[in-house]
């Protein structure tokens, strides 16, 4: 079946994952337990969700966007028993009833992905052991209900370990952005004007790798020190009121909504290409795009042609994560590691979860950590250690000159 | 129609074949003229079929490779009377029967792509008004027919037009290869050890994108120029018996046989990954594969699992042109360029055959340089140009320190 | 005077710090107190020093390191009533007595590169009301003395500024080592093996540009998250046990010392080449190559030829920083935006010194900020505001899919 | 002597030519001849005329640029019996006596850059066995003299090797022309917008490496093609009359003159750096910017301020090469390359002038080649060999699919 078979390829790569899944096969850490998720439904989702199963638990699971689930993975984990709600091209009201769902089977602790399930049980009063949250986004939002004194259980931020952010949202994020827009359109990256939106650790990446392809990158950003930085990486650096005139594709990862609105795509190029790299679907202004348009058809999958009169713009993936609607999401060898920092919040929540406070914690260092170890591990790379003398000498104020 | 919508989607981006479409409608310059092609049948081709329509040809058309057809296309060009006999996964018998029905349609001019269609019309003594040829490999081969004198009619090497050779083959080729082997595998290509065999235009390009991804490149050459370049280009160069013991994904962009062979893959490493970017499917040797694999398996579409007991490789695309089979080939802008100098190449012939010999031309210079400036033009770029004085200065040897 | 001539060329490109220096002008906060300066007694320093004289301030100043100091910068700040004590090519006992004449001179405030001078102060007892640091080395030996609870004052740490060290130690120590090992060997980059030991923000700033020149880059680290950064920007990582038989041209950055030793030392290859960006002269151990060496003798300027008998090691800069010493240091306009921070430091101190514990602090994040503020608008760039519905939404977490 | 350190310190990175210089001295193949030679006296020129004595020639040697000479290497020179005309900072009259000097001297073979030297022969009808030219400059004006039919003896176009320019002209111009630009201006490179005048195989070497160290660089050309490879390898294109109203730091590369002149100069924004890095000082129209100028005056080394009132405009190395005249020219490994070429080629006319007809001959192409493995050679890297069946088949048109 070809969603096992994707499943097992996904499971070759994700070899951190399969060290953990070996300790955790022994440990049995969440025997008894119920875990409720929201996640992309897609091949590496389904190793973590196999590890999990492994560990003890008992899993639901939901998509955390419409558009991303890949229907195989669902089939494959209904089959191993996993109640699985998720379904590609689901309305917005059906995907929050699938959310809901997850609610209903009332989960111990929680996996998300833009925080939506968090929300979901927050509206309902329903306390759990804990949560773990993926994306950047997620936890902005739960920071938010922290400093509100709205929380009601733990959250681990995953995003904000090392070796989730600084590789899946950079190097993830920057190829596999890249790939779904040429899958979408088959388009030449090389001489391209692209407009990134963003210059966080998500924007840097797909700059990063746009540049790779050839292409020329202009950067738009609202905070002055990552528009410095982008400056002194290379790229040219401007508002969006002007970057509007020149890009010819546009790509947003800000985290934010409107980045990219009316008075923009006024502005804009006949046949431009517009897609979103950030969590929601708020990042290009779909709503208004509809309202400015005189038609609207879908002229190839996932590319959408609004007629402005006059000109025409080109939405990819309706305006969804471009990487996962028109892709196959991030690279394995990412999501082995941020998939891996689940497993052990996971873990950590249900070993800790009575120490904890109703707040944002970060993933214990020393496990993330040990996923970087690991990661090298299974690489077969070898690094250096430092010898006595050096561990004394960066600790010793008294040496100098 | 599927086909029909990737049709027009290429068409918005090919301006450059647009201006030429745009001419030869009115001088219809293949007025009455069959034209026998054999090319990789996918939406940009289209385009160029119907261009070539437009000036007044009547076309039959087959795949240049067994597996490249997209059915949608194929479909799409036969509803508007185009004998197509291109089919995706034809047997390499089929392959040859299609092409040999080319050949029977009568063709006055061919296009070509790897010359076994020409080749056929030798095989039979068909003498026809000329040939077009698109690639290096196809080139080789038809300079090989002229020095032993067997060559029956004149033949444009398409592929040693600067604006095709310079464009498609490096940007065309290095961006499409990365997306077929993306697309097949969903791997992180950052960090990655990938061996790229030959640093010939088509080398180069994969090399210089795969560096863009945050690979880790090595490079193997026979020829000592180009191994120097690849060095100082900030790749590593070593024989092939050693890469071998040290790549994570090979890929194959030589023109030549066997670049990968029993010895080689012998001392890979577990998972490796094979693909190939080269005309023909010789440069992984897929039989010697064959015949080391204790079983073999297609584990994912595009992948091939060959367990070798102990270790298993991925050939993927069987060996076949990983960007064409996994992907959806060159980007369009590319061949935009490519397939109008196939376009002017045509015309050329129709009209200057009577004074061209039985030997391999390059496409005139005057034309080359004309897609360069179409390609601006449509682009909306400047460029400089000489002053009068500049003009003399640079002829007069008489100017010095 | 020369002096003055590359004094005003540094102004030229401080425009950040000229914008400070008015303010300055018109409230004078440093009036009648004495600075105290430990810097690489160079152009840039000298544009600082006169900034703080238009302050108010009365200044004396020495050297960080006993070979980077331009000896007609000296003169030049001596001409204009500067204490200066700097030379270039001080014994380590006259650059300690140097050192003491600072003290001496009863500075209120002290910027400091590397913590010597904060160092000697403490030795005598000495209390002031506060003191800036540079550099990582140097904050690293603070935070050693906070956490000992010795220090006699507070200390800001302006290398953790954002506008310092996200730029300086990365751009700045990127670019300046390059050029300080260009003019030292006349020696081509592309192709090298170049081994860069360390991936914090000064090694990453050096490797980045190595790949930029064509150089073929291996990174070394002790730390394992850093490392998987190395390898996923597409650097070899590897211990410097192995590395040290491969490399043609070695970089120190690390802070730490002996990171080269003679167990290295010992593998190396005929005719490499050692170069050190760290702070101190400890990273490659020149004493150890000083002991395994039959002849040592100066064979270019900066450029030690270490004959071990059977092969030649060749130090540059004495192993002191390579970018000073072989160079002019970090491009003016880096230090542009350090030294701005140190000039809002001290002002900072001047201010606010009685509400300062003896801690290490962070330089105030809106002092940071308007250093990168005043960048931008120095380099006529402006960046994009959030409008007030991107604010309400960035701040409400009930905002989901 | 600081000359002869210099001198040796070259020849340990020239092993190329000491291979060359194994064979030359076993074989003598220049005894008794005299070699006049212009190129620009500095330490890697030394390396090849004590070659060249090796061989058994007698050596006269002059400047091939007024700037471009270091002193110390012509003092060390003239103490090994070589008779060197060179000084640095030459009038232009100075520099052309020294010409004649080295014509005076009856050279049978001539080594030139720049064909200053060869044109002197001409205008004198002076007969010598044959020459060799260094540069794409001298190249082109040869060729001009071979159309004309006024050539009077043969001349090998030593540039047009392929380990000569696909090496000299791009790595080493483009590392050295940064080199004398870094250390002439101190200037950060990271964010710069940097303009290159020209995308032959010098202006892509300094645009590659700008793009290396950060800059965002645009390009100008006057050829369609390589406007096109500019954009698509990743930089902007547009006309010099647009480009000059952006740029910050402007590079000279094409072998034309007033590439940049008044019109530009006047709409340049304030603060902007003019370097060349083509052959002669005639790129930057230095004589238009001196009639412009208000005041000039030399503010740094090799800096020269021209207030144009409003604005200045800063001009490096007088618009000479400023890799030579700022920094120590080329990196010694590729001159090795290069130099090795001029070998051959001296020694090729030495033995075979009598078949040469008066024209431009490239170097054989075995010699070419010679120099590419020689140089593989000595750096430890060996590369594939084709097999028997790879030598037949890509010789063998009858393979197809």
């Amino acid at each position: 079946m070809e969603g096992f078979n994707k499943i097992s390829w996904a499971e070759r790569h994700m070899k951190v994952l399969e060290n953990i899944r070996e300790e955790m096969e022994k440990d049995r850490p969440l025997e008894g337990l119920r875990i409720g998720m929201a996640l992309h439904v897609e091949a590496k989702t389904a190793v973590l969700v196999k590890t999990l199963i492994s560990a003890g638990a008992e899993i639901a699971i939901t998509a955390c966007n419409p558009m991303s689930t890949q229907d195989d993975i669902s089939e494959a984990l209904r089959s191993i028993g996993v109640k699985c709600f998720a379904r590609r091209g689901m309305s917005v009201d059906e995907y929050y009833k699938a959310i809901r769902k997850v609610a209903d089977f009332k989960p111990d602790i929680v996996i998300d992905d833009g925080a939506d399930l968090i929300f979901e049980l927050h509206k309902r009063g329903q306390r759990i052991r804990g949560a773990s949250e993926e994306t950047t986004t997620g936890v902005l939002r739960l920071k938010a209900m922290e400093r509100e004194g709205v929380l009601l259980f733990p959250v681990i931020a995953v995003n904000d370990a090392l070796t989730k952010f600084l590789f899946d949202n950079r190097y993830g994020t920057g190829q596999s952005t890249i790939d779904g827009i040429m899958r979408a359109t088959n388009m030449l990256l090389a001489g391209k004007k692209v407009v990134v939106a963003g210059y966080g650790w998500c924007g840097r990446g797909i700059a990063m790798r746009c540049k790779g392809m050839g292409a020329n990158v202009i950067v738009t950003e609202v905070d002055e020190i990552r528009a410095l930085e982008a400056l002194m990486d290379g790229f040219e650096v401007m508002p969006m009121s002007k970057a509007c005139e020149i890009g010819e594709i546009f790509i947003t990862a800000t985290g934010n909504r409107d980045v990219i609105r009316e008075e923009h795509m006024r502005k804009m190029k006949d046949g431009v290409i517009l897609a979103n790299a950030g969590h929601f679907n708020v990042e290009v202004s779909v709503s208004t795009l509809e309202k400015m348009a005189k038609s609207v058809k879908e002229i190839r999958s996932n590319i959408k042609e609004y007629d402005l009169g006059g000109k025409k713009l080109y939405l990819l993936a309706d305006g969804r994560l471009v990487n996962l609607v028109a892709g196959d999401g991030h690279p394995i060898e990412v999501m082995d590691m941020s998939f891996s920092n689940q497993a052990l919040a996971v873990r950590y929540i249900a070993e800790n979860w009575k120490e904890l406070d109703n707040r944002v914690y970060r993933l214990p260092e020393e496990l993330d950590r040990k996923v970087a170890r690991l990661k090298l591990k299974t690489l077969g790379i070898e690094i250096d250690k430092l010898t006595e003398e050096q561990i004394h000498y960066i600790s010793d104020w008294r040496c100098g000159t």
